[in-house]
């Protein structure tokens, strides 16, 4: 072995939060707050409050591997309680509020947290929850007060412990590969599954996001992040805008058009982040009320494919860059994201993989496209943050050179950018040959008179399945089965276009916005 | 233990330029050459280039952790050497053709290096090295050819092999820490000093310099390293632009002004990095030829303090940013960068630490200064790609928490932005008070008559040491002592002002550019 070395620095998750507040010391962190001014803190504050929620943790016995659970909107309360858990090499599992009360219970039993840390107006929710989840024993409650109480855990306000506690907690000294975070999937194609991140795999992931063609932060970018924290770590903005010194501007509960108009106007936001329909509902604030936002540059859309019209009403409307991204909470979540330089750029394009993402499509038979340009396959990803193995279970899901199946089908362009054409799972077979629903529901989304569209099989006994149209027509607007089946004939093969269609006043979403299949074939698929 | 986990990667330098390969297949990397057309490569075709040059070594016994040394300017055939050893697990010794024979011999002798690759027009000098060099067996010839020939050494050309090597040596699986270059300090100040970079040391430097703050390098980036590829890493440009799958344009030998402003002109050089003294080289042959530059948009200096009145003059002249930055080879080297989204950057600064460095700055008798910004202090620095041993030594060279003494004299501003003061080894120590060499320097440096000055103590019987001016005039012009001490009078305490002045006709220059203070000190000091 050569002689000499370079010192030892384990990429662990507080060393960010070390850092923006010692060289990005004044950088705010603004939290909007319903008929209260917005709250600010800076990152040195805001360090220290988290330095004190870890004492107030410690007490209550947390120590490192243990799970705490958050069930939170994206405010200071909640980005504290991360740094203070994670700083202490505990982990912290992020719950979603728009599950339900079993669903929330049996995820706290798999990850044995017995203390939920919860934004006041999701007690009721938690303590539902809670009734379920016996090992919980402490809820500590963030951003407001209640008078909630529960008959078997103690639910008490956090800020008076906060305010009293030490700050001088020391952070770090574990591996950097010791686990910090705790995320289930949606479930939308089948059982949740939990995903653990580590402070390496969250640290490199910054690092990837902070790349100038990536997110790019740069201390003059104030940042909204409007997905939430417990959606796969809020695409890693929590950890990257410290990291670069920008504003981190957070919406608290509500993410309607007019909130987010209002916020991203009045601290000058310059990026804001989100899933798509976020960012319908403030396009049609804006045309409603003729407001517009002068300070926003750039818009991240990611979560779930965008519909082109609203792609192309958004970067009209706002007169904004869209980036577009991909990723998985198996990624970490970021998977590819729109190349910010390209001249080629187009907001339809999920982006290209940053250094520390490789990627690589497959065909049916499970072997490497020959061409990986131009045509379509299954999309493998491997990476410094892809999962190795699910929470809970013993076998790896990555085959022996560190390969995950996306079970996404996807087509990289001449250049190498990546399009996400549709889910393995939800293509329909018919007659022995494939139908993609994607593609026929891009088609119909584009129509004026659609909100939302979805494409399922129907059991036939002639072809096994054909495909029905699930469609969920705009208030006050018409069209006729006839025109939607119109929209798509000479667009797709003949045999593509579906048999009926089938009108619903609401289509159902899954907890993270995206379509429902799995209710929708229950229901229609027979 | 919390189940689940994410998959390895390990930070091996063979993945970036496997990502470039792969997903920035199509830019280039250009090298001018004297008398021919500029050559130029891709990423993907200089990773298999690269792999071939892997199996060239192998057939010579090359195996990890052996020391491989190179002797060559910024050529597409060092880099794909580079790549070749690193991504074999051997360890990339640069040697700076700036060094006598017997310097090159007694480094060659450290490393243990049996092959050196050489540039066709420094193969006299490997030669000469190599003839007090015993464990020198082959010199391998990049940049065009040869006819010496060494009675010891055999000496060839290095292409016909690398043509007719196989192109699927595999790279990788190793351990991340393994060595991965060796390169030792100018020795400017004492002996030199062997620094062990790492892969994982230099590809966390990557991602540190790829932050959108930093060096913040995009896919229309068409980046000219003017830094030496053996002057520490040639500041980690070889890495860093690859990963971005940005054009690297390299100068060969010619760093005059007439050739980097042809080559910047020809490739469309968006960024140069280099020295200041490069720098005023191009601004001179500029103004004399009325040339301009369009296309050239930010100038990234470091490896030496750059006069404000040069910095003044590229800003004014170039039209260009001018991003400041400072570093040592024990930091790999980039300790700060100028801040690029800042709006307060000034050339003047150095920079801000990016996540993954720290700073902080002491007092004479080594305790943290109370007040970290507005005061000066003696630097340490701390981070992933900071030294903890130097080459051949026992002892580590920082403090249980990682710090490293660099041996400068800092101040923070208000902002936390550095900017180096002196080096404290430089201190002339006067009547038991510290005068500062580096602030009369500026000032004299500021003189349009002066080309180079330095200030170093002389021994004197009453105040054990006195300041003297040591200066360079440029030609053609004239200025007194008298004229020289005036412009220092009123600008510092009247007893920093020195006691004589000694006029040369060319101020000695260490290998790597900066005065040489050990030999004037030698020479004048007694």
């Amino acid at each position: 072995m050569i002689d000499g070395s370079i010192q030892s620095f384990p990429l662990t998750l507080d060393r960010i939060l070390d850092h923006a507040a010692k060289w990005h010391d004044r950088a705010e962190v603004v939290t909007a707050r319903e008929g209260l001014a917005n709250a600010r803190v800076t990152y040195a504050e805001l360090r220290i409050r988290a330095k004190r929620t870890s004492s107030v943790l410690a007490g209550f016995g947390v120590t490192g591997g243990d799970r705490v659970a958050t069930l939170a909107w994206n405010t200071q309360g909640h980005v504290e309680a991360w740094f203070a858990i994670m700083g202490m090499g505990a982990v912290c599992h992020t719950l979603n509020p728009r599950l339900t009360p079993t669903q929330l219970a049996w995820m706290l039993g798999q990850s044995g947290a017995r203390i939920i840390i919860v934004s006041s107006d999701l007690v009721k929710l938690a303590l539902e929850a809670v009734d379920e989840a016996p090992g919980v024993e402490r809820v500590l409650v963030i951003d407001g007060e209640t008078r909630l109480t529960h008959p078997r855990a103690c639910v008490e306000p956090l800020e008076p412990m906060v305010e009293a506690a030490s700050e001088t907690f020391a952070w770090g000294g574990f591996d950097e590969t010791s686990a910090s975070g705790l995320c289930f999937t949606s479930g939308s194609t089948g059982a949740p599954k939990g995903v653990t991140y580590t402070h390496r795999s969250s640290f490199l992931h910054t690092l990837k996001l902070l790349q100038a063609d990536v997110l790019g932060a740069r201390t003059t970018d104030i940042v909204l992040p409007i997905v939430p924290l417990f959606h796969a770590n809020a695409w890693g903005l929590p950890f990257a805008l410290p990291a670069a010194g920008s504003k981190m501007v957070l919406p608290g509960r509500r993410t309607d058009g007019e909130s987010l108009a209002r916020l991203i106007a009045s601290e000058g936001v310059t990026i804001a982040v989100g899933v798509p329909t976020v960012f319908l509902g403030l396009c049609e604030y804006l045309d409603a009320t003729g407001t517009t936002l002068p300070s926003l540059d750039r818009i991240i859309l990611g979560g779930a494919p965008t519909p082109p019209a609203l792609m192309d009403r958004i970067e009209r409307q706002l007169g904004v860059t869209v980036q577009n991204s991909w990723g998985m909470t198996e990624l970490s979540p970021v998977g590819v994201f729109g190349v910010l330089s390209d001249p080629d750029r187009r907001a339809s394009i999920s982006g290209k993989p940053a250094l520390g993402v490789d990627l690589r499509l497959l065909d049916e038979a499970g072997v490497p496209l020959p061409e990986q340009r131009g045509h379509e396959g299954r999309l493998h990803v491997r990476g410094a943050a892809v999962i190795e193995r699910y929470f809970g279970q013993s076998q790896s899901v990555v085959d022996a050179d560190g390969w995950f199946d996306t079970g996404d089908l996807a087509r990289l362009d001449d250049n190498g950018n990546l399009t996400i054409t549709g889910r393995a799972k939800d293509l329909i077979k018919s007659g022995g040959e494939w139908i993609n629903p994607a593609e026929i529901e891009s088609i119909v989304c584009a129509l004026p008179e659609v909100s939302l569209a979805a494409v399922i099989g129907r059991a036939d006994p002639k072809w096994s399945e054909r495909p029905i149209l699930l469609v969920e027509i705009r208030d006050g607007m018409e069209i006729s089965d006839e025109a939607l089946l119109a929209s798509i004939r000479g667009q797709v093969a003949s045999w593509w276009v579906p048999d009926a269609v089938v009108r619903l006043a609401s289509i159902p979403l899954a907890s993270t916005g995206k379509i429902d299949k799995l209710s929708l074939r229950a229901a229609y698929g027979a």
